[in-house]
């Protein structure tokens, strides 16, 4: 068995991991970390998890983690893995940061989008983005991965390989997403009277999701991309659905717009493409690893309209980083997280 | 007192009609047409009604009507609108037609995107798109009045003053628009368990109230505008969120652009410029006649954004009606309708 | 125009309160108070009032509000109104108290319960408890109104004609009441990914609503009365409804249940009496003054099943308050609140 | 690996049973039945299941099941079981029928709330109700087991340990159930307009289930027990929450009280016993196959109140199978079912 240490074990996506994992045949929650919770079993600050796993939650150490676990999956939101990263590799123990500290390969986008240094730069060349359907090589033998954001999934999945074939403009890519209130973590929960029953825009003046999203389509792009990007609040739990406008680069029907995505996702386990027309919806991927994403063509505006979806929760964070842990031990990729419960 | 009629009464745009028209100090429900519930009292089909209004449908025969009202509100859906509205006409009913009927100028367009021929050409010239802010002098006189679409409302609002003023090109217009499960009516209404915690695009293929919106945008402009709209389901009962992307025309800064919806907007009862950012949502108007505006600018990628937001069920279709019928009557617009409820 | 002041303007309740008088047509909001937002206008600090009102909150100065006002409706949730009222009776101000300051006749339930000593108990004797639908002529000339909780107007309308026949005894009471996230204000508001797609119990130690049941049941009773009673929670913004379990005083079949039901409230235009099996629910009566009550027999258990529904906000608070101030001026009872909108 | 037939399978229940079994490790789906969708593959009918899933759909020939696998789970609606179960048993099939067909012992009382002529009575003997807390020793070896409904679940594991030791009156119990839009399945849905922001009762005239609980309850006390009952849609997805009052039936404390159901499911996988209070709720149950509980006790009023809570479509149908599966099978009981995902 593997053994996992999660950190941020009381928050949100502390929380799915150690669900997913409780019944994850080839891995076991061996640690679990929480500063505001030391000293209580997670099982007490965390009511849903009673009955199925029972650990005192500790302050996150990285020797103690180095003698419980093999590998560490980053779960908090801070800043605090800038630190806690350098000491996990150097005890021996391979790292996946759900938080965003390893996605920018530029520190000076960092630095801007995160508002401090980066004081880990020399862990940047190294980490890997993981995102498997454009890293899986990279992440076998990774000792550090950076579980890409959520909205980044969403729209690179989506993006990258008709920028890949040259079939969409580079510039001129409006993506309207729209996620659930989890999104924001039980720190930045907001009110339910505030949000039930509404929709609203938010981050018009940038997201620090962008730079992840530009210089992951750049590189499937091979040149710099651009994206104006508009998140939205939903009233529900999870999900994410994106749709993003682009400009034909050359002359390409639906169809080989269509084909392009699926000989792109051909084989993958957790990519489906799906026909158009509205068939992209978060009610299809909440509750697993999957992104869904479809492709039409408004032939009056010439305008190629991608659509994605996928559980901000799950393929967005959680089971990613668990589909990164499969590859990283040489196991089946979908091991334990193929099923789709709860939705 | 002004008499009214309401046909499709026993529909929810009909039910809204009745609600707000109960409190009207210068109104007062007349008569109510319902094909299917005939003979019945309105306040048994549509149970909330009960204790507020009694009254037995009818088979919105013309004759009936103008014998029990001086104008009718048409919020039947269907297109029994076309053969009935001629009638009301002539026997001295002036009309505000809820349906799409009577928007599109061109009724090649019209059978395009509605599915067969209009059979009141004539009326056509004589009809006036019901946007107050827009056509509020030549409402004032109208016999016929073409209420305009919920989506409609939202991005003519939002995009109308700069195309006007010449600040964003005419193509190359991308909106994303989200409503509420009320968009659809009673008749097209879908399951709780397939849209609760769901969100979907749809009719990607085109959408009827695209020409409406080019039609209105185009006059705004003084030329041709296309306009390339998704739209989506968002599980909540009421309101429509559109975000919308445009490039600029020539140089200009948030403020200007900012300047130029506030003047556009000043004096307007029902249109409140909020100030970008985040301010456009669909709690702030729900259960009012407000529409919402805001416009941001993306400096990195020199793409205006213009956000919107309205009650689909009020302004963007029954109270909407009723300010058109104020200002029909010469009544102060905003009569019986300034008020917030029940949101 | 009766001029009113609101405090605790910025509350939810006083949003629901400005919201309405503004279309009423015989009052009119002409002081708002709100110690958090002194100084600031209402309608930048609710941004759903723009466009409706404007006037500057102050500190709800018992001297100011007799100056503007000729009714003071306290909105606010503390025990301020304690202090406050006695000082606007004796500047001639009516008051109409929506905290639970002067419902209780006994100094020492306040206590019990609110968790503090009353200390305007001279007024207990004088203030009216504010349910039109047992105390009209009272309210009439009432200098202070106390307006029911919104629990107990849905428990008390639901079961006082019961126990004022004799129908139902009046120990074993047993009601389970659910109600939507309003009901706790912003200041108790709770996060929406804890509460949505979710129900719970709470308050099942005692609830400080019981006491006023008891009192206005065991007056309507002429004797004694007790309830077990547990409120919910449940994902929804707006809206109680009660289920309510009894035995059987004595032989009575359903007709003669729901004839007494349906006799108690003939006449009254904010009770609709339903027909039972299912009809009572929140949909029919949100964003509404209405109270639906119907009852039924459980002929095998030999218990008496009586449901209720209101709309927490406003036959609630806000436009019973308004119902009540209607009363209190000699109006139409309905005026301005008879409507439904919004929801 | 056990091999799985699912009837029904393109329902909600059918669709959750496909998804926990793909990460079974001792399980796997080896047949589908959907007689509506015969001859399709079941992940282009169940959109959700493609990638994890391809199977196509057959007609539920018993002997076409009898050749592809050990177990049955008959998921569908109708009394087609009635038929088909004779059939799988008499091939070597076992059967675990998530309908209601063999869960009454007393045939006139499924004929009474059926509405249908039990055609199968001679299995009534040996069917075993398949809660495994009550009847595990019984399942183990059971050809047949009747799977119970969501609600007498609730119920049944709240009440039956206080009844069993003596604590509550057998008669006068009164509960409140509510229950998430999928307990009626895709057939029975409601539009979302009807019920999102609503709650509501229904079956007040009388609901299946009670003649079920009152078996269960009956065979815990020892004697005869009746309850009423009064099930509630609210507007959520997924959950159950049961209000359960009760009178003592012989003096008791709380702490006592908490003891007995403590001492009742102590080492029980599935239920936990909460602390009172308020600790119940959907949410922890939400997405797993957990039943939680609680009891509190009010002493003014010297009434029991006990609070359940668990997934309607997992302990309430489709995992609380898998749990029989387990069972019946000789595995640990929580195989593939621990876990918590996608809530």
């Amino acid at each position: 068995m593997i053994r996992v240490a999660i950190t941020g074990a009381s928050g949100l996506v502390g929380e799915c991991l150690t669900r997913v994992l409780v019944d994850h045949p080839a891995a076991e929650v061996t640690y679990v970390g929480s500063r505001s919770s030391a000293g209580r079993d997670i099982a007490d600050v965390v009511p849903s998890l009673k009955g199925q796993i029972s650990l005192a939650c500790r302050e996150s150490d990285a020797k103690e983690i180095a003698a419980a676990a093999d590998v560490a999956i980053l779960a908090h939101k801070s800043a605090e893995s800038l630190e806690l990263t350098p000491k996990l590799l150097d005890a021996g123990v391979r790292v996946i940061d759900i938080g965003g500290e390893f996605r920018l390969k530029d520190p000076a986008l960092y630095k801007r989008w995160y508002g401090q240094d980066h004081t880990a730069t020399v862990l940047l060349a190294e980490a890997v983005y993981g995102l498997p359907e454009l890293h899986r090589e990279q992440i076998r033998t990774a000792r550090l991965v950076a579980n890409p954001g959520c909205y980044p999934t969403s729209v690179v999945l989506g993006l990258a390989p008709l920028l890949k074939a040259g079939l969409i403009q580079r510039d001129g890519i409006h993506i309207a997403s729209s996620s659930g209130l989890t999104g924001a973590g039980r720190t930045g929960a907001r009110a339910f009277i505030d949000v039930n029953e509404d929709m609203r825009p938010y981050a018009l003046g940038g997201h620090k999701h962008v730079p992840e999203m530009e210089q992951e389509l750049g590189a499937a792009a091979g040149g710099r991309v651009t994206v104006t990007f508009v998140p939205h609040l939903i009233p529900l739990n999870r999900g994410i659905l994106s749709t993003m406008f682009a400009r034909p680069a050359r002359l390409a029907d639906a169809a080989e717009l269509h084909a392009t995505l699926a000989r792109a996702y051909a084989g993958e386990p957790f990519v489906r493409v799906r026909e158009g027309g509205g068939d992209v919806c978060i009610a299809n991927v909440r509750g697993t690893n999957f992104c869904d994403v479809a492709v039409d063509l408004s032939e009056s505006t010439e305008t190629v309209i991608v659509t994605s979806a996928l559980d901000n929760m799950l393929k967005g964070a959680a089971t990613q980083a668990i589909q990164n842990l499969n590859v990283m031990f040489g196991l089946d990729e979908a091991t334990g997280i193929r099923g789709v419960r709860g939705s």
